[in-house]
């Protein structure tokens, strides 16, 4: 028997959260009604704004509340790199490395003739046209190292390969910290094919 | 460098849910934005109801939003039967298992002198009235097989031994489908004490 539509119904919205199923969408509904009442009133309000005031970045198409985002408004950042990537997510994991100074452009997620999902869907025609507009002298092309995302990276940079644009690719081998013996095959192969010399 | 400050305030408001650290966080902001946005508007919409309208039943002190909760209404079920539990989220595990149909009591928590929760903190005077006032002839303590709910426990039994209330606790031992190798002591010196002859 239910205890409370409204509660039913509060257990079934939680569950639009990623890997939240019904067992822990019931746990935070009821965290959130015996000790965590403030949270949730910040969470349900930032929420409603967010979804009003986030739109995409016209320039890179990363998620921002401006017209065009502060990392595309800093001209302090180099115009001449661009940086490929998936998602506003992947942008947010090169930042906080902090190794990279140029520009991005965000897809909205990789090529996927099966779902339907074609060059137009992701932003490809508005990327192709940036480069050659700004005068982007290398395209870091740093979709996911996946075989939808490698196909997404070639039919860029088959589309780009006259216009004289270097065009790279992150390096793959074994993640830093990680452990040889649980790195996949392919990973191992590409490892090998990419060792460099040990510099004194 | 901050995307947007905005998204970093709904990353931190939903840190407010339990087992949510700032990875799963980001995660699920990125993934409400891209690809839940109707869900999203639903969780923000519902949440900021049930904070109005969701409060404790005047009876049992359940979660309801009505004053009283429809498990207290329901006159078919067995009013000399009640069952003290710690929390809603109790309350619904017992009713899913089906077998219970008397009423309950939640308990605001477990008594815990530590953190200065007391006997009335938790609403045991209320509990004390209601199987005074009401004919309960059993009071079943299903509050959590811990100290602080062993202890809760004790402490009930011991107000309520001159009232002629019959009082019981939830047996112990080996939960179903578990394994008895990964049994702790106490509970299996628990399942041997309580041994019962195999019925033909």
């Amino acid at each position: 028997m239910s205890l409370s539509p409204l509660l039913d119904d509060l257990v079934d919205a939680l569950r639009c959260l990623p890997g939240v199923g019904q067992k822990s969408a019931q746990r935070m509904a009821f965290h959130l009604l015996e000790r965590g009442r403030d949270g949730a009133g910040i969470l349900a309000d930032t929420l409603a704004r967010s979804l009003v005031e986030i739109g995409r970045c016209d320039s890179c198409q990363t998620f921002t509340e401006a017209p065009v985002c502060a990392i595309c408004r800093d001209e302090r950042r180099d115009s001449s790199l661009l940086c490929v990537v998936e998602s506003p997510a992947d942008l947010v994991a090169i930042e906080q490395s902090g190794d990279f100074h140029g520009h991005y452009f965000v897809l909205l997620g990789h090529l996927s003739p099966i779902d339907g999902i074609g060059p137009a869907d992701i932003g490809i025609p508005r990327l192709l046209k940036r480069v050659t507009d700004n005068g982007v002298q290398e395209l870091i092309l740093a979709t996911n190292p996946t075989v939808e995302g490698e196909a997404t990276a070639h039919y860029i940079a088959d589309r780009l390969l006259v216009q004289g644009v270097s065009i790279t690719r992150l390096a793959n081998g074994l993640p830093v910290g990680g452990d040889l013996g649980g790195a996949d095959g392919s990973t191992l192969s590409h490892a090998f094919r990419g060792r460099r010399p040990l510099s004194g």
